[in-house]
């Protein structure tokens, strides 16, 4: 599914690295290329896990690209994505730099680099390359064929934009690799692609198209006949900017079950002050908008309790199984592999709905 | 709120008109602009009004753009999309010859004819335009300026894809006008568009900001403070295709009212099987996902009984009265007057969720 060989990624953060590169974040915790240097003057001298505690990596964090070069990387990766998408006029000089040091140039932002004719005309002539991952391929419209995947379909869905989708879905791969079984994680946005070396940024393609692309990144990862396909999930059902590229993936992705991610702290949604629904309301909602096109159930609650203590932690996992009656807990906080279980056991291939069988 | 001076249309439809001519229906049905002359060899000699009856227009049918041209229209209206909104090569001469004639081209192709190297030459040589009416204009993610409108917000939501949501909007602007209400009808796909002579082809925008989009063309319907902003829906709540759209409008409109629309012979969802849903149903689906952000109710249901008797249409209202007791008439076949009382009746501004509220 890789669009090409292993990388070994310099990662462009300048000042953000430390609180605002989920990107880079992702990408050194779960990524299958190797990270050989940051670039954030804010934190030069350090290791990633000393600026980062919770980065297992010893790779160095420097000043520049020119100083990122010596540690022999073949890509430089756009770490963090600035407010909108837009590329900074202070990074043009590192990411020259780096196409004049050969380097493949990764970015997720919705510039595209490739288009830009500076870069364009640089890696040209360097020989290099520029991948916008966020740039769509052309997709058909969502024919269907999602329906006859083998492979049990398991989709993230959240309770806002932002609450760990992708980090559950890559914590669950990682388990279910430890318990023997192939899953196949999909990526469905930018870091997610980054991380996993393919995938498609659903929220940039064409609306009319997003449930198409949902259902190719399905249609691909199935050709391996994997035991398992943990589909990373986008937005939240009742996040006003987001909500059609979640039921883009609700629909597209033709998912045998869902598993339901919550950040405890997160009150209303970001940027509108709606408020978050109740677990059993997100429940209701998800499940009753599938059961319209193919069933699916919640199977576990995935929460983030990132930011409260351990006690409290606790507390928050107990209140969700009560009043869910569905397995939760914290992957991150407490391992994988018991929600891990509770989505296997629950594992069974569901069929679309058909008008005959309703009327039946 | 339009972006050009009334025009006058010759439309091109070769082999089509009569029967799978949607977009040549509707602007010659419902459109601002004038009809002069219609191009399909199939019918040429012909009235508009005797190829099809219901369309009350004595404007030509015609063989050839080059008679076309006799008849005086300023712009070449593309009538009728094929499927996967490609360009026939076919029409290439015909195109060719109404730029050369120095028409404006007005086209709802998903290719894009400005974006042709042959006839933006070609248009710029005559000194005409081209119009792609899908073509999005950059638009902002959804803001939530939508909630501060003034004007109630009345969206079309429907049972499927194709089912007459426009032709009901249009029908309620034109009721509302007679009775004497300034009411806006907000286009959002290409039929729609070409009638009012603005608008955005929401299932083109990119999916991140296809609710930016609705909201949009509501803060712009808003400017002169209309006494009603009736917006064209699209696709249908379970329509795995394009309910991303649908959500996206339900969403990015800030709607105060739905009119749910359906065709009483529709059993399945176009193209998937998968089935209708009963009237309590969609309504329980459209209601609870506005409950979630913004309150809207459904204050009147629009069958499309095409198809049907007069005494099969009476029952199929009947029965929608009684599943839901919710006003439901077919606007086209017995007019507009009495659904937009009902619509009128229930027209309240409400207020999106906050969670400080939902919390008290």
């Amino acid at each position: 599914l890789r669009n090409a060989a292993p990388r070994r990624y310099a990662i462009l953060a300048p000042n953000h690295f430390r609180e605002n590169a989920k990107t880079a974040h992702g990408v050194i915790r779960y990524g299958t290329d190797e990270t050989v240097a940051v670039v954030d003057p804010s934190c030069a001298g350090m290791r990633i896990r000393d600026a980062v505690p919770y980065l297992h990596s010893d790779a160095p964090i420097v000043a520049s690209v020119a100083e990122a070069l010596t540690f022999g990387p073949t890509a430089l990766l756009i770490g963090t994505a600035p407010k909108g998408g837009r590329l900074p006029p202070s990074w043009r000089a590192e990411i020259a730099a780096a196409i004049a040091g050969g380097l493949e140039i990764v970015s997720g932002l919705h510039d595209m680099l490739a288009d830009d004719p500076q870069f364009a005309r640089a890696a040209l002539e360097a020989g290099t390359k520029i991948w916008d991952v966020r740039k769509p391929p052309d997709v058909p419209i969502f024919s269907g064929a999602a329906y006859d995947v083998a492979s049990p379909i398991v989709l993230a869905v959240g309770s806002d934009c932002a609450v760990g989708k992708m980090t559950v879905m890559l914590e669950l791969s990682r388990a279910a690799r430890s318990n023997g079984r192939e899953a196949t994680f999909v990526p469905t946005g930018q870091t997610g692609i980054m991380i996993a070396g393919w995938g498609i940024a659903v929220d940039r393609v064409i609306a009319d198209f997003a449930t198409g692309a949902a259902e190719q990144l399905v249609l691909a990862a199935a050709q391996h006949e994997p035991s398992c396909i943990l589909v990373e999930g986008q937005g939240g059902i009742n996040n006003p900017a987001y909500a059609p590229v979640t039921l883009a993936l609700l629909f597209g992705a033709a998912p045998d079950a869902l598993v339901l991610v919550a950040d405890v702290r997160r009150r209303h949604i970001e940027s509108f002050g709606t408020p978050i629904l109740s677990y059993r309301h997100l429940i209701r909602a998800y499940e009753s908008l599938c059961a319209t096109v193919k069933p699916a159930q919640v199977v576990a609650i995935a929460l983030n309790t990132h930011g409260v203590d351990e006690d409290a932690a606790h507390s928050e996992i107990a209140r969700a199984r009560t009043e869910t009656g569905i397995f939760a807990d914290d992957v991150v906080r407490f391992g994988p592999e018991a929600l891990w279980a509770a989505v296997e056991r629950s594992l069974v291939k569901r069929a679309p709905l058909r008008a005959e069988m309703a009327a039946g």
